[in-house]
């Protein structure tokens, strides 16, 4: 008879912190970037932790990693995930914490005898960061068909080198067939990288979905003058119509409430000297929001050129109440949000059921070394992620 | 008997042609800076034109050029004068109209026959624009006493070389005692640099002042954060605090009326990323009054750290109303204004009475080699020039 499987949080702190030292860089932070020599260090450590866990590993033409444990039927596994690529100074939780999360719940069903009646996957998607490879979420794009295979595999880096070449020459272009296996379901575990749970004492969110991101960018011609000699009348001033435009955003996001964020985090001005009117400013301007029809309505009330522009995603309503549900019965303050991030669970949500746990980001740092998220924390969203990954499997 | 000098339009333009061929660059300006070769040959030609038209011409140490024509009485002389230095990309008229105005009142004198009760000197003075050698108007300063002559001397420029060693390398080390002669009066004649003038129909200006400058730069630190998971209540957001101030600062001189500008020219974020809340915003603000208490009164509902400030400086109250009045006899519209720029005349006030006579500029363009006044306009400035440095020299 199977015991009950448990969570062993010491563990899960245990591989993060021996993954966190492939590519480690001061400050307690990682660099590994897609498809590097520390991408590669780090696959293969998970691969070997993959398969001392009993998994058959498959690698696809993309180099996603898929770990399969058997059901007691054949037929789509439930698949837990994330990404073990980091941006360039990057923290040892955003995307190990899914991979690892996963394996931390193969562990406790192994060792507990207890075997699911759907095969169970843990999955690690290629370039999730984008900061070696553009577009992000490479992997998981190519895997749902959203992008097309020879297109990702041709696209040119940061160093000028592509995908395909990487991929051949870290050893990591498998023979698997892309977007197999089909998945039942898709459950991701993941820090906040925000500061909400953290702020408000909680311990588990329950993502609903992911924010619609619209990017765009304004430039503004105006008139070069004297800073002297030039009447307030009689100026064409860049500058300042890009801070009215700055402030203008920052009244719109408060207006319109709920999750609407705005931010202008990029910019510039020209001739950019402190006694000469500028004659051109270029500023960007980034809104996102989890409903489309707000998130268009902010768009119409900003918008100039469009330079990104990915609509909201909403995860599996059932899936979410239950990560919600199942938090409570452990103990946990949970409340639902969405995430301001895109993530890979986003692309699988096209093709599947998924969903995001949260788990609370110290000080809301992410994207940085100093990204930390506490022990007992981590091991309360791979403890919902077991239970989640069981019900789904049953 | 003595005939009625005339201003001879044309001259005084094929003087300024002339003097816009040395060192001319592409698009009709010219690049004199500051003891370079092209500065050198500028002064060549103009001391070439001041001994051809009989002035006694000495160079002191500074290499402030002084022609000094002989009145009928010994004595302090009435001065005009300005600069020929330019920025890097100038014009053909900033300066250069002050000191060539001069030398065609000289001329329409000599031809004339008419000879003054007290002397006449035109001056040019070096490095007014500052593009080389900090700080601007250092020839005027030295001459007044207001920057000590071995410190000027010992200033490094933006290539590393010194002023003496400039000054002699091109031959402009001269003997003559800083600060002699002592002047009876000073009187510029310059382009507006700003479109008030032409804007509002106005031939000459009759300049009342220099308004007082306050350049204060801002640094403000805020929190790093990602744009899509940081709510809008959580944020530190450099970037916006910069764009409220620049805001600020177009409603203050507004609130403030009258003379009162301000400018907001430099801002940069960092990171300075599109999704990104900027942790670091350093701005300047570039306040200007006529009135002191008033620009103080700015300074106090801005202010940071100070980076530059100089005191508005008034013109003789009696001159700035003879310029006002002759020009209105000679049939050209007048008006009076500040000059927002820094001008050798503004230096000069603290020796001497002093004025300024502006006439327009198209567009109000400067430092700028599309700068332009036309032909009639510099003869009408040369004339109240004439007119003025008579009355004062009688």
């Amino acid at each position: 008879m199977a015991e009950d499987p448990r969570i062993d949080g010491a563990r899960l702190s245990r591989r993060l912190e021996e993954l966190g030292q492939v590519g480690a860089i001061a400050g307690g932070g990682v660099a590994r970037l897609a498809l590097t020599d520390a991408d590669k260090a780090g696959r293969d450590l998970v691969v070997r932790w993959m398969k001392e866990l009993g998994l058959a590993v498959t690698v696809d033409a993309i180099g996603n990693g898929v770990g399969v444990r058997q059901g007691r039927e054949d037929g789509p596994p439930v698949m837990m995930g994330s990404h073990i690529d980091t941006v360039a100074t990057g923290g040892r939780y955003d995307g190990n914490l899914g991979v690892l999360g996963g394996l931390e719940v193969i562990q406790a069903l192994n060792q507990a005898g207890v075997v699911t009646r759907r095969p169970l996957a843990v999955a690690f998607f290629t370039d999730e960061e984008g900061s070696r490879f553009q577009p992000d979420m490479m992997g998981s794009l190519v895997f749902t068909g959203a992008l097309p295979l020879e297109q990702a595999l041709g696209t040119a880096g940061i160093d000028g080198k592509r995908v395909g070449d990487e991929l051949r020459r870290i050893g990591y272009s498998g023979p698997a067939p892309v977007g197999r296996p089909s998945v039942h379901a898709y459950v991701e575990l993941h820090i906040e990288q925000g500061p909400v749970l953290e702020a408000e004492g909680y311990t588990i969110g329950a993502v609903t979905g992911v924010q619609g991101i619209s990017w765009t960018e304004v430039t503004l011609l105006g008139q070069s003058n004297h800073a002297g000699t030039t009447p307030m009348s009689m100026r064409h001033d860049a500058g300042l119509v890009a801070a009215e435009i700055a402030t203008f955003a920052r009244r719109l996001a408060k207006e319109m409430g709920g999750h609407q964020v705005a931010t202008v985090g990029f910019l510039t001005l020209s001739p950019n000297l402190v006694n000469v009117v500028a004659n051109r400013a270029v500023l960007t301007v980034d809104l996102r929001n989890t409903d489309e029809a707000l998130l268009q309505e902010a768009e119409r009330r900003v918008s100039r050129r469009s330079l990104a522009r990915f609509p909201p995603i909403a995860f599996d309503p059932v899936l979410v109440g239950r990560v919600e549900a199942l938090a409570s019965e452990l103990g946990h303050r949970v409340r639902r949000l969405p995430s301001g991030a895109g993530h890979d669970a986003g692309i699988l949500a096209a093709v599947c059921p998924a969903c995001m746990i949260f788990v609370p980001s110290a000080r809301g740092v992410s994207h940085n070394v100093e990204e930390h998220t506490a022990p007992a924390d981590l091991a309360a969203g791979a403890e919902v992620l077991l239970r989640l990954v069981r019900e789904l499997a049953a």
